[in-house]
């Protein structure tokens, strides 16, 4: 293998990691816009939330045929397959926090009216910068290749998960309380499963990092409870 | 390239649908086992779902590793490639719709009570037998080849939307009517979620259908609604 070839591999795969962090600013910034959006009840800042997450779309596709096409033209093994699998799943994932603001934003519409309750609000904003801590700090972990990181990350949701609990509770009390809260609190009950699922996602790609740098899974004895003792997760 | 090789490689590529269709299989299973444990209130039925979505986890990835394989020893192209990409990502979407099944036989566990209304479990009911037509459709056309029976499959997802949309609007009443009913409704609104979802995902497999078989995408000109004007949708 010429000295040509390995550095345009080695510029393949870090084109690909490049795409992954570029992917994370963008979908960081969706999230803080479109909780933003339902804190001030912004409606116009949420309809512009709506459309941005298209390139996400576009930068998932274009991350899994540049994968394709990089296992077909060098057939990987090892760490080095480990990382373009990996960065596949990233990807979605990113993708699926994407739709998590993006529903998070249309639920500001169809709201249409100010929060009920400043401890609501103060709650969600809360949940909201942890699932952005995390989805930063499970991306720095992705960068440096760190996988203790990744296991912290993973340990943190159950924190995210508490204060969705409560949230749940406190909006369940609203509701009983005044039967006119119950459409807006419908909607606020939605909004806070999207974002706690943005937990989620973290720590998926966690586990991904985790996968990648050790080639190892990472076993689910993980505590995972919200309300009732209900789990609600995707690939859980 | 010898016979011998182009029979093994049709050999990969059948082996590879043949674990889609026992996935698919699956998921339809998991889904009816979570709704008639929802709707008759079967604690045991709900427990003995939730742990048996595992085997679709591995069947997803199983399906994504011999997929890597086949692109790393094949390099295909053009529809062989196209089959392998829209195979991965069916798996994907039938693990989650065995997540979204898991998600409802929590809920059962967490509402613990009979349900409030007949023509509440008759909806659910109803909307789940639509969402597992659906899948059955979209898997059939998945292995006949048939992007215009993915095209109808994905028309019909309207249907399962608005009777999600009158779900949620009789969940509110119920709430409105007498705040006891409020906990165990906001779990309902939670399973319809899930079930109505299951719907997109079919959605998802359908359009992956279509560019599987015609190498182009469906533009996204559905109307797709769902209780006020919100889309709560992943991969839209």
């Amino acid at each position: 293998m010429s000295e040509h070839t390995v550095s345009s591999y080695d510029e393949e795969l870090s084109g690909i990691a490049g795409r992954i962090a570029e992917m994370g600013g963008l979908a960081e910034s969706i999230v803080t816009d479109a909780v933003t959006a339902l804190i001030t009840q912004d409606l116009d800042l949420a309809q512009a939330t709506i459309g941005r997450d298209h390139r996400l779309d576009d930068l998932m596709h274009d991350i899994e045929m540049r994968n394709v096409l990089v296992i077909a033209r060098r057939q990987p093994m090892g760490q080095d397959l480990r990382e373009i699998m990996a960065a596949t799943r990233i990807a979605n994932d990113l993708e699926r926090v994407g739709d998590m603001a993006k529903n998070v934003a249309k639920r500001v519409i169809a709201i249409d009216s100010d929060l009920k309750s400043k401890t609501l609000a103060i709650g969600v904003e809360h949940m909201t910068e942890l699932a952005l801590a995390q989805l930063k700090a499970v991306l720095d972990a992705y960068t440096r290749k760190d996988a203790e990181e990744a296991v912290k990350v993973r340990e943190r949701d159950a924190e995210i998960d508490a204060i969705y609990t409560s949230l749940f509770r406190e909006l369940l009390t609203y509701m009983m309380e005044d039967p006119r809260n119950i459409t807006q609190c419908a909607h606020l009950l939605f909004c806070a499963k999207n974002i706690e699922r943005i937990g989620d996602h973290a720590t998926n790609i966690a586990e991904n990092v985790y996968y990648m740098v050790t080639g190892k899974r990472l076993l689910d004895d993980r505590p995972r409870m919200d309300e009732t003792g209900v789990e609600d997760k995707e690939n859980a």
